[in-house]
């Protein structure tokens, strides 16, 4: 699969693209099932010289995931304007793409395995973790959480996290229901924590007082009325 | 700190004094810090005699992991009768109990890490899971659950690992708290996918008709809808 032809690369050149050839390999298929050759003829250069690179391959398989990890963070990232429900919708469709991006990869590592337990890959999980955990905060305006709110954001991070892969497993319900039902799934959270905590209470309060009649939030309390009754 | 007398033990005896020995241990610190002389020490036999019964720690810690996999199992036994807020209430109490005790093992364990990514251990984490499943399921009286449902119940299942992991993590909620509140999103999820789909509210309205005034789901109710007006 080389071509013949190869064009001369400088070393960071060369090593950002055998990341990006790796990750494509990696996400389209659990990473123990990716040999260097594949990754190597996917490059279009001798295996030696992805040694010459990268050690290994799991320091490529590591090199791979901080590519992934930093493009998840940054999808994160979402303007502080506008009515919070909206915000997290785009979120998720954002999130999702990337999971559908990234499917078969995605599971293997969320799944843990032999290729993907080492103490680099999950300091790179919990970095993306806390990214996210750290941009909620920041749209709610807060610095210094309650250990309750902590509890509801690290918690619907791993619901997120689960949702994901759930779906993933034979995508037997639309994407786009469980974007916005995890939108949903945040406000529930929070409101049964502050069904039964003052400080949660106010805060539920703050977070939907902008909601706007059309938004996922106020969409949700109003089904939930009608079901009640 | 070997006694110098030891008493002769059959072989299956040994085995599962020094399983029981290894599980103290792995729960009471992280895996990777208990040592096979510690455990030998503990167990009052020569470290040799140790690799006699186990080729080495991390059979030791499979086995140990294995013994507490059954037992947590166990726990989630709950007798098919009464309310089924109440039933669920009880086992998060003895989920929180096993979470109590094995704490620091469970931290390290459901984290990832050096020692316990093998594929062993993680088909004995997906064990557990899978027990929970079925036994939430039989209680609902579902054989064949829609997948919107077993959405709702795995992905609960995650949320209830990352809240014993986040209240492990300097225990600042009373965890009597966390075992109600835990009920209470099993119930929030259930509606929030019933609130957008008409099989599951028809499940929800089964699951919560016979619930009585006093019972967790109940009071959720009516402390939401006094949080809505």
């Amino acid at each position: 699969m080389t071509t013949g032809v190869r064009r001369r690369m400088g070393v960071e050149e060369r090593r950002q693209q055998l990341i990006g050839v790796a990750l494509d390999l990696f996400s389209r298929r659990s990473p123990d099932d990716v040999s260097i050759d594949e990754i190597a003829a996917a490059a279009g250069i001798s295996r030696p010289l992805v040694y010459h690179y990268f050690p290994g391959k799991l320091s490529l398989y590591e090199a791979a995931l901080k590519r992934a990890s930093d493009d998840l963070a940054e999808r994160f990232i979402e303007p502080q304007e506008g009515p919070l429900g909206a915000r997290l919708l785009r979120v998720m469709r954002r999130y999702f793409d990337f999971v559908d991006q990234h499917g078969p990869g995605f599971s293997a590592l969320m799944r843990g395995g032999p290729a993907v337990g080492s103490t680099n890959t999950n300091a790179l999980i919990d970095g993306v973790r806390q990214a996210a955990y750290l941009q909620i905060l920041a749209h709610l305006r807060i610095d210094r959480p309650p250990a309750r709110l902590e509890l509801v954001v690290r918690s619907w991070i791993s619901l997120a996290e689960s949702t994901a892969l759930i779906w993933l497993d034979g995508r037997r319900i639309p994407r786009a229901e469980l974007e916005a039902q995890l939108v949903h799934d945040f406000a529930a959270l929070a409101a049964v924590s502050a069904a039964y905590d003052p400080e949660m209470a106010d805060l539920l309060r703050h977070m939907l007082a902008e909601e706007p009649a059309e938004g996922p939030f106020t969409d949700l309390i109003g089904r939930l009325v009608s079901l009640a009754s």
